[in-house]
């Protein structure tokens, strides 16, 4: 394989604030020999996802920090292309967290093999991955959703929320979402058929759910926290639930700045509350009939699934910016190259 | 009855900030005819809580607020002296929530005979009333403790907080309880077994539980909000249960106050945190089998319980303020007369 090589985006220094393309650096690399077990992924497709700002930042989190000149982390999509694993042959697709690469070396560990078409690979990073596994165990493990219950999602057309607010739908609810322009409120409510939509960058999101939702809010999906969480807390019903999925308002602070306080954290004492963190790997023995449900619901057309897409590796800090910052629309890839 | 006056505390304004007795009004009145069904009860003993702070309020809670004019809610204990009821006889002691007064009629509906000596019968307003079984819910069923696990508790030397914490030891559990004078530390300690105290008022309660709970915090038990609460969310072990019960720190709030502000929420995602608010009524259906639990510690010396007692109507207010600033010690109950 020493024709190939290999270029890799490592970090080069911890932001302060939002990131920068200074915080990263890319280099060029021999592909090494593999090693009996091991095979090379040419990656296709990177996945682009808010929890990668906290990878970045050296505080305590729930998964160890990437190390200064350490290769980022991150899922992707790729096709074997040489192979001393008898149970991935060359030319198989797998997902697995690969790096913010090109190429990838694996033993299979962190890998699985996807049975959606090549095409459609991509996929396998949102409805059909880690995004839609988390709305999924969000959704039912923790918001309990039923018939007629009000559900109100923020980020509500990302990788997340979009699929949240399908499957809501799916189980009989009233689905709202929160999102950062009048293109994604149409896009919910049309094409994914949220019963509302509040652009919380025009609207008073306050004044909308009290209009929209004049019997409180049974289940908040929060991927953004700050205030928004404050505001959907003044309109929560007796024993709502709130899932704590993402908290992206508070992931690109400077350091010298403090987190949106909560005010009204006495809320879910009056109105007896459960809030629950949750990381999707605590599902993980459930994952297979997850899997099943989304690909079955995908395949029939009953889940709708955006894709934002850019090309090539050098992007993907700029990919990751637009996902902090809301400029994307749909599900953040990183197409490796042109002729992919 | 017409030689029978009854006296009777009123809510006269609304506070803001700490109340004071101008927010109340004392009058006196004929105790009248009581219908069939009814009976009328010379109270003993009446309970003093924190939550008393809300009724006052107008904001909207989980119970309807105290009007101007109208006697003040609370429970108390008090001996039958006249009946039209066949259930509730001359001479039985009886525990309900018959308000701040000398007398009140009742007709049943909202009261429990109690099979405790009239001498010790004002524990049923603490460790073997609600106070217990808000403990008793809050740590089995929201906080499912587990033997060694760490649990916290503020407020710990009160009515509340004293029970949780003695039933945690009882489960094995590590207990650390935070108080607000030295006294409360060495009884929580000494009298009680916990195994650590912090007095919040003294010491680095951030730096004492770092210390005293290298591993994390599991189990929360938050009667107080505010500050405390946002440090115990720095102190947090994976997975852990935070327990809203009280957020008394943010009762007396001046009407253009702004409450304590929670900066660091998102220590719920990371660390996967369930938060859960709870009013014990939710729990009515397992009353019996608690009291019946408790009332069996109780008199096998293994369940301890200090009251802070104060004589006459009058001084309701005043033994309410205590509550509401840290003052009492242990369990505040009003004895209603100084010849009960």
């Amino acid at each position: 394989m020493d024709e190939l090589r290999n270029r890799a985006i490592l970090l080069n220094s911890r932001p302060n604030g939002y990131p920068s393309q200074s915080n990263f650096k890319i280099i060029e690399s021999d592909i090494p020999e593999i090693n009996p077990g091991e095979f090379i992924v040419k990656i296709l497709w990177l996945s682009v996802d808010p929890y990668m700002r906290g990878r970045m930042s050296d505080k305590k989190s729930y998964a160890p920090s990437v190390g200064i000149g350490d290769v980022m982390v991150g899922a992707g999509v790729g096709k074997i292309i040489s192979s001393r694993n008898n149970e991935f042959e060359v030319g198989t697709i797998v997902e697995g967290r690969f790096g913010w690469q090109e190429y990838a070396i694996s033993n299979g560990t962190n890998a699985r093999k996807i049975s959606i078409s090549e095409k459609d690979s991509s996929q396998a990073l949102g409805v059909l991955g880690m995004p839609g596994l988390t709305a999924y165990f969000g959704l039912f493990n923790l918001g309990k959703p039923k018939p007629n219950d009000t559900v109100v999602i923020s980020a509500a057309s990302g990788a997340v929320g979009s699929v949240v607010g399908q499957l809501a739908k799916l189980t009989g609810c009233k689905v709202v979402g929160i999102v950062g322009s009048d293109i994604k409120a149409s896009y919910i409510t049309k094409e994914l058929n949220f019963d509302n939509a509040i652009n919380y960058k025009e609207q008073n999101v306050n004044q909308e759910l009290q209009n929209i939702c004049p019997s409180g809010i049974d289940i908040y999906f929060d991927n953004v926290g700050g205030e928004t969480l404050e505001t959907v807390l003044e309109n929560l019903a007796f024993r709502a639930r709130i899932i704590v999925c993402g908290q992206i308002s508070q992931y690109n602070l400077y350091d010298d700045e403090i987190a949106h306080g909560i005010t009204n954290f006495r809320n879910i004492l009056t109105n007896q509350v459960t809030v629950e963190g949750f990381i999707v790997s605590r599902f993980s023995a459930d994952f297979p009939q997850a899997f099943e449900y989304l690909e079955n619901l995908f395949s029939e057309g009953k889940l709708k699934a955006k894709e934002d897409i850019i090309t090539n590796l050098e992007n993907v800090p700029t990919a990751l910016l637009r996902v902090l910052t809301g400029e994307n629309f749909g599900k953040q890839i990183v197409k490796i190259s042109e002729n992919n």
